[in-house]
């Protein structure tokens, strides 16, 4: 990863924020397509994955896509831009401005740049490997957890988990104090984790353009994400997520997974 | 209710706004203490409502207040002002902007002024009965919704709901798409519905202070509010709410609760 990546990586967030800002709170709802996983797609989602295509095909020809929308090009590259122009399309359709657009750099299967970008307020995470986490360019660090039960836990929807994740998922939520379970967010569930204001995110049924970014973000803040064995995430990983602003706590929360 | 009366709602939003805003992504989570109720409070909750408190007994003495942390004055006033300094408290917490300010004026037992204040984002809504509901100053309407299966449902949390209240809700649940339902958000969820950008909302274990500013917000726009059973809210309610944009949808919400 180059300077060069980082500046490039900046240009995409800003020209999917571009695309969707216009869009915000417009007729996203009544617009929305429902694709074949059951969630939805809007204008935005696709103007914003087209705008960060045309930049990477314009000036890294050679350089490898993965796109939400729009899917793989020059699969076989050893760098690929994994693209999620809107994580959290709900929120963005409901109008709430805790979506984010999701930028991967990942060089021979790993994510080594990550960028979570929400462009309603302006808020920016960057995370490098080696280099740290910044929000709106000032470095930021998740913070110490020492106990499980003062945790402040995230999680998207309880419909993200099925079967045995949901008494998983319990188990972590009943070892926290209920009234400090954040529900809804997606990917900026983690920034604020990065942020050091959310301990614990648990999710299940991610995709490789979800989570791609989040794992340096997270990382670079200090913080550790891994799959619901506690193994690092890759491309072939499950879906499964926990990130923890406190690697210490990681295995209370597995074994409060069962 | 007169000018007067919405001119000294703005400048309560302002106060409170004032005293949250340093506070907000500060020390919240480490300082948040537990209540009885087993919700949490932090500084950010106690200034805010102390600031209008102030306001309100300089400039109206003869008015009643009725506040989520310091309490009931002057109950026997037929003039009441019922503040929730910071509704959401758990979001404010964990770094959201998506919590909220609530401001209600009630004459009679009957909410006739509410104000939903988001301080971060500077998103403010007013409702006042008979004059509409404003967004910022400008005039907004809820959305026609004419089938339920296209309905944008919003909750604050799945732990709102106990026993059959569970049921009740997943009946509405299983009746939208799934990926249209958006968790957390408290008051900013009917905020969203006043826009037109959320269709339903529903919830339980709502207390006054909840509720108050937010019938004349949504009823303001065109939507209507009412209790589980489909009866209007009042001081006396049970704390069961249901929020529509589309009033014309009632009948279907009630069915689906079983």
């Amino acid at each position: 990863m180059t300077p060069a990546d980082l500046a490039l990586a900046n240009r995409l967030a800003d020209a999917a924020g571009a695309a969707i800002r216009p869009l915000f709170r417009g007729d996203a709802g009544a617009d929305a397509e429902r694709k074949a996983d059951a969630s939805f797609v809007t204008e935005a989602d696709r103007a914003a994955e087209a705008a960060m295509r045309a930049l990477i095909e314009a000036e890294r020809a050679e350089d490898g896509i993965i796109g939400e929308e729009y899917g793989t090009r020059n699969e076989s590259a050893g760098r690929q831009w994994v693209l999620d122009p809107i994580d959290g399309t709900t929120s963005f359709i409901a109008g709430r401005p805790i979506f984010g657009t999701l930028i991967a750099l990942m060089q021979d299967g790993w994510p080594v740049l990550g960028v979570i970008d929400q462009p309603i307020a302006g808020e920016r995470w960057v995370g490098r490997v080696g280099e740290g986490t910044t929000f709106n360019g000032v470095p930021v660090r998740a913070r110490t957890c020492r106990e499980l039960s003062d945790a402040v836990l995230a999680t998207t929807s309880p419909h993200c988990f099925a079967g045995d994740e949901v008494d998983a998922f319990m188990g972590v939520a009943k070892t926290v104090a209920e009234r400090k379970i954040i529900y809804g967010g997606d990917c900026y569930n983690y920034g604020l984790l990065a942020l050091g204001h959310v301990d614990v995110v648990i999710e299940a049924g991610l995709k490789l353009h979800d989570y791609a970014a989040l794992a340096p973000v997270v990382e670079g803040a200090g913080g550790t994400m891994s799959d619901w064995q506690g193994n690092p995430l890759d491309a072939d990983s499950d879906g499964s997520v926990i990130a923890l602003g406190d690697p210490a706590r990681l295995e209370g929360v597995l074994e409060a997974m069962g």
